[in-house]
């Protein structure tokens, strides 16, 4: 298989796949590639800058496309026709038309296509699935998602992340879906800066209460910050008829000291890759369980475009300052 | 002193009166007292229906109200002008020109007045506040409250009880003002009936997710279930630039058992009398100190009327379906 | 009822009798006892410095023993042949003649007798005890007992202790009993000074490491220590065939803060009479219950005599370095 | 480098030092080898059935020994005079003279020898040892060490494992030693069969309770069992004159149920492949460090010998039922 884009993410999956038997990386793309890159990867046997090299090769089957978002689209779209399947990042594109186009040729072309929803393949938050499957929580009727990052990305990053609810909050819209088995029916979001003025200029915020209503009746919440100094907390609750799932912090270890002062414990991981490492190599094994056909893909083009879709409503409600339909957003 | 209304919530001051070496109950009046009541009630030397005649005894400085809601006005009323100081369950009244006016006379009269809001006298919930006293929190950015009951009162009672927000949530009114030290600007609302569909005639819900925008640009949110299977469950969270503190659940035990089939622990304690034990005595404590000129009352008449303020936001909210001003609400 | 000895413990046992409905503190008994008295316990009929006006009164059904540990066989022996029902605190007697003698006369009398083993009535530990009667830990394997004072006490108080084991772990030889429902068989000592050299001129200890085979084959170990600056440490472990039970420490408040150094929580309860405040009062509850008949004695003489061999077997072990067969000791 | 044996912890080492950047396996040894192993392990170059082919090749400058314990002295010497660095699986060897002997060989040839003691390198446990270098925990008096195995080994394993206490506690032993950087003076044992009845033929145990007192006056407990059903139990904690530290197990999940009948968690990690898996990986890491000069090795020869004289120790005292001074045991 091949990668497209070897910035953070395509590295994290590159050693990810390293270590799978069953699973080789032919090719990389980046268009910063050059001679030293072939030290830096000695598993790999081509080194490209033109994405295209990767999908004309037929000992290629699939792809991972981890280039910036908006690039997202038009290779999913040249992937597909070449009738490779792909694991694609998230968000799937920022265009809604680009967006449509590149589902309408997926499905078209009858490829396999993944979004790189990585929070669905953490063990903790699939355990709250397992006790819902189970039956043990009833009837949901709360989701809680706390979501907050433990530092701000760059002003630079701000300008191009499509906002806060775009970038970030769209992993805990997937999850609100993925966890509840339903859809969200109404958005209404407080928001506010509270951490640095300076993001005001790209008209986006840092802290929100994103409130949910669902199609069936159930409500949630969201509240996200930017900058919890702490570390990454990554919490969601689920509460229903017959009880309640909660899955917690990972801390950075389980040791505590007691001592006169008070009880001292480890705060949670701090980096989202050390956070979700696992969930990340669980994700790429899921991809390609799915490519050799043993399950269907986990995380679906529908499923990138629903996120999405709830992104703007949120980023609606923001402007408008009240509640905005889903179903109104096309 | 002298306490008007025997209910539970009467008798729960009454016991705890009982271990002050301080505070000695001289009258209590209830409409359903007879002979029998004396042998239940000891330490008492009078006993009376109408309680009038606490009002005009020499003997007694303090009252306590503990009546169904609709009479805490006329009473309050009544006592300020005898010159009692006065402890009023919560909330201090249901018409708005009624609580305006007993607030008048309270004022006038320069009586002591304290609203029961019982639960900022939680050592767990009074910890968050020392740590933002502490300034170990920081900017306060983000409040979370937790707000579950474990099971639903009667209909009767949700007949009378002034809907959700006027009977449950202005606690959690009251919490979000006590543990921020901030005032709410706007509110936002989504509710359902998820439990029990009976109260539908009473125009009444029973899951809410609240939220709540403040003066000063942070947010909050706050969630009420009426039926928490597994127990009373209230939790609250306080984010802001430098840490996060949280009030976990009171269990009813701290022993595990951890077998092969997973790991046990107890539920939340259930009921919220034994839950808040220790803040109903120390509520009273407090009163009496307050009384006793040692410090100011610790829940003012201003602050029983601002949880209704809040209340009635809510319930304006619930009802347009978006944001209500909390400064629109007289 | 009466109370003979009404020091620290005398006045615990007097402020839970006040809520209770059912029983009466008719008189306390005190050499120190003088006009002032009066005032502070008005709710005591009468007030005498010398116990026998106790025991003649026929009034009184039941006394409390609270006195200095030496004299409690004394009376003990003169409460029997009163024929009052006796609650003695721990432990019953210093020197082994003196407690087999009242032991006899108890038994002759046909009073009933019970030791005030508090800990036995906490209501975390007695969870262990549940879940081993649901059979859920299986056979029992291994217990560990945690036990460690806040700080020492005087060293006038160590010199009349009795030493470390007859003092402090009897607590914990009566919950390895009661926890188990099995007998000891052999005990061996680790021990040492490690925080205050002062009380080697007393021979005693202040940490220890107490290991204990059953008469059934399973394993114990106790761990005391005279000085735990975070708190008073009390935990128990109880481990079988089918699972574990633990009860960890009570802290002072469930509230955490997170911050960017770490994870904040608060110290176990410090103080002793606070930690098993409930206990206290229900230790005192069963007893009232078994003088009406309600139900046997929880903690009978025999458990009493039982704890002190131990402290007895642990003692030599100290002396002797190597392991000490309980049944030796008579 | 090179391995000889590929067994279960064989193949731990290879997968991890398959995502090393700076260390490659050259060749793998072990007398099962076949042509089939050749797909098995595409990664290495020559698989060979004797080990003296690894030791004779000039490109290997390591080699890691997995063979069962009694090869472990010979292939020690072997791998030192062939001038190559050795790391060694625990223990160092079964029989004393063995032992010594390839200890003197080590210093002798002056290659870098590590035993394998991979809970040194579990973040869990290092955090214990950085609240004591941060002189956190004050003078150590008390450390407590639960090590208890999910399931027994088979039968057949036992026949060979050199005992419990050579095969399970010499694990606890090492830890003893380096959480609390102290030398054990003294160890008591008591020790029993609870779990399976036919171990008694090969003279061994499944529950044990080892009392230990070391050179500087502080005091320890290592409790035992062959036999949590619950999981692999593994917790540590040191107590001293300013608090304590608590490692507590790793869980499968930090995912939590409440409904009504409890709350229920997660178990600890069942496999010690899995608790350990980032410590075996730091360990090999550390090793590698050391053989490239960059620190000293973290696990000497010296420490291997020591753990053994302290299970030798232990041996004893199971039967004399007496304590053991390990100063006695050459």
């Amino acid at each position: 298989m091949g990668i497209i884009g070897m910035g953070r993410i395509g590295n994290v999956h590159y050693q990810n796949l390293l270590t799978f038997d069953d699973v080789s990386v032919k090719t990389i793309c980046d268009i910063l590639i050059d001679e030293v890159w072939k030290e830096k990867y000695p598993a790999v046997s081509t080194l490209v800058k033109d994405y295209h090299q990767i999908l004309t090769d037929p000992e290629i089957d699939a792809v991972l496309i981890c280039t910036p978002t908006d690039l997202h689209p038009q290779i999913t779209i040249d992937a597909a026709r070449a009738g490779k399947d792909i694991f694609c990042e998230k968000p799937v594109g920022f265009k809604n038309e680009d967006i449509l186009e590149a589902y309408r040729v997926v499905n078209q072309m009858g490829v396999k296509f993944e979004v790189g929803f990585n929070r669905r393949f953490d063990k903790h938050f699939d355990r709250i699935v397992e006790y819902r499957d189970e039956n043990r929580i009833g009837d949901p009727q709360l989701l809680k998602i706390t979501s907050r990052d433990p530092e701000p990305p760059s002003l630079d990053y701000v300008e191009h992340s499509g906002g806060i609810f775009m970038d970030m909050t769209i992993h805990d819209f997937d999850m609100a879906r993925f966890i509840t088995g339903q859809e969200v029916a109404e958005v209404h979001v407080f928001g506010d800066i509270l951490i640095d003025d300076r993001i005001r200029k790209f008209k986006d915020i840092d802290t929100a209460v994103i409130s949910l209503k669902f199609v069936n009746g159930m409500l949630g919440v969201i509240d996200n910050s930017r900058k919890a100094v702490y570390g990454y907390d990554q919490r969601i609750e689920l509460f229903g008829s017959k009880g309640v799932s909660r899955a917690e912090n990972i801390l950075n270890s389980e040791t505590t000291f007691v001592g006169k002062e008070g009880a001292l414990a480890d705060t949670p991981m701090y980096f989202f890759l050390q956070r979700y490492k696992e969930a990340y190599a669980q994700e790429l094994r899921s991809f390609f369980g799915a490519v050799r056909g043993e399950h269907p893909v986990a995380c679906s083009f529908d499923d990138g475009v629903r996120a999405i879709r709830l992104a703007e409503a949120a980023k609606r409600s923001l402007l408008s300052g009240q509640v905005e339909k889903v179903a109104e957003i096309k």
